[in-house]
């Protein structure tokens, strides 16, 4: 039926449904997800941040992904934006809309809950609210996340100063080749780079206000998040391009794969200023929760974005491809 | 590109397009929609009220509808939840996922966040954040809306008692009955009952906090909507149908459609349980609002929903149809 009312979605048949996928995955202010609205308190002295992404079939994840990580992935992109600002996880809302011609069935939504109930686990988050939806056309899943913070202690993307260091977690470019390994363009036997693409893993848990001065996810590519960086704080980023940390699957493909790596997106990882004197700090805390850090370049005055080679040489992006001054 | 990551969608054109057509809409706490997340901060002995909708092309609306009227559709539809639980709208973010077939041009653009923007301006809501993604297939939107209310004072769905009247805010039925006019199969020349499938009238701005003893919105239907109360407060509602209120529209096209009107969607007007002994206080506090209000039944023990004709007798819904017992 065309232009139909809620009342196609909403019948008894997707009360039952949400009470077998979705309701052992809300916590208790979504009120059973029984209500109209979920209620939320925030503590006092304490703010939400808040991030929302929507994820569509063959444009953000491929059709034959495994449902588990689907939700998965949805989620950790979101859980990545709280990380950058510093919040720490708290919840979410969740808006499935579903492909009309029947291929996800109630074991691909027993699969894809399961996976979220794992990361629910994980990372110490519930589900308080969503919307379930039919389409004539692909899956799309949207999420907005909610994640809380001291007032006042929100890391930004406009605080970055010249002389700060830059820092990158984690390895860069890993989900790019990912991609390109299922489809079938790259080769990666231990499968590292795949799971990368579809299991990004948010850099969560750092206490990291009072160390660095600015903060973004890796979510568009490292060259174009230096980018906003470097335009929103005012200044200039100088990236030494051998100091882009590469995971080892990533290194044995060569420096043929470079511009993938610095430009694709997908990493997830963290992308902070920090002044020099606060560099053991910033270690230490990394350390502390297991999670690598490298520095990759520094901040300067002027505009832009530079990135160096092995030899100091700038390297320019043109034309898809690089190119020596 | 397939399963391309999100530096498909933000790119510098996605930056300029958030710039032109969605930062006029943010308040200060999207940041001016330029970091990882929003802040929002909640008044002390507050808390958040929270509902999320996605509205799909062909589904929720028509590819005919004016782009002025879907975003505040999108919107109306959420803040009926908000009206429905008592709290007062403050904020939304929004999904927007865009067909690549390019009938969404500029001018669309700016007519659809022409229309939010009205809205906003009645309402007092502001925009904190989004996120816009392109889909091969039909326009898909949603909206996370954010209300404010005091602690423990939410209305909830499970709290009707027996012996309370039962009251219905505007008039019923007119959505559904728009959207036949829309389809070509009722005619309206008055305009009015398309108007009322377009645009909702949520009925924000009521203090009905310790003068009802149950609330929601009619999203689903009258019949339907009313077996949720029935459910979660574990009572009958016994609805007389000859006084279910019927706009002019609505009555002029005689009792055949009073099926459509009790079981169709879209309404977004206020189902109310209340004492006898309340019901002045209801009424004043509509009339004070401007909102219509009439009462259309009354709670007992029991459990489901019956609805009586004009004598008293039950009428059944069975196969599509009313019967007499």
């Amino acid at each position: 039926m065309t232009g139909r009312s809620d009342s196609e979605d909403a019948g008894s048949s997707e009360f039952s449904f949400i009470a077998r996928h979705f309701r052992p995955l809300a916590g208790p202010e979504a009120l059973d997800l029984r209500d109209d609205c979920a209620l939320m308190r925030c503590p006092v002295g304490e703010e939400f941040a808040i991030s929302t992404d929507t994820m569509v079939e063959n444009v953000h994840f491929l059709p034959d992904d495994p449902p588990e990580t689907l939700g998965r992935k949805l989620l950790r992109c979101n859980l990545s934006d709280l990380a950058a600002m510093g919040a720490r996880p708290h919840a979410y809302t969740l808006n499935v809309t579903v492909p009309r011609e029947g291929r996800h069935d109630e074991s691909w939504f027993a699969a894809f809950s399961h996976g979220l109930a794992e990361d629910q686990r994980h990372y110490g988050v519930h589900l308080i609210g969503g919307d379930t939806t039919s389409i004539s056309g692909p899956l799309v899943l949207s999420a907005t996340v909610f994640g809380l913070l001291k007032q006042n202690t929100a890391l930004r993307r406009n605080s970055a100063k010249a002389g700060d260091d830059i820092w990158a977690t984690g390895t860069i470019g890993d989900a790019a080749l990912g991609l390109l390994v299922l489809q079938g363009r790259l080769k990666d036997p231990s499968g590292f780079l795949a799971t990368r693409y579809r299991l990004p893993q948010p850099r969560t848990g750092l206490n990291l206000h009072g160390i660095v001065n600015a903060a973004m996810d890796i979510s568009d590519g490292l060259i174009q998040d230096c980018g906003h960086i470097a335009t929103e704080s005012g200044v200039q980023l100088v990236i030494e391009s051998e100091a882009v940390p590469a995971s080892d699957a990533a290194a044995s493909l060569g420096q043929d794969w470079l511009m993938q790596r610095l430009c694709g997106g997908d990493d997830y990882e963290l992308l902070l200023t920090c002044p020099p004197e606060r560099s053991r700090a910033l270690q230490s805390v990394c350390k502390g929760a297991r999670i690598p850090v490298h520095r990759i370049g520094r901040v300067q005055t002027g505009r832009g974005v530079r990135f160096l080679d092995a030899t100091g040489q700038d390297l320019v992006l043109e034309q898809g491809g690089w190119q020596h001054f």
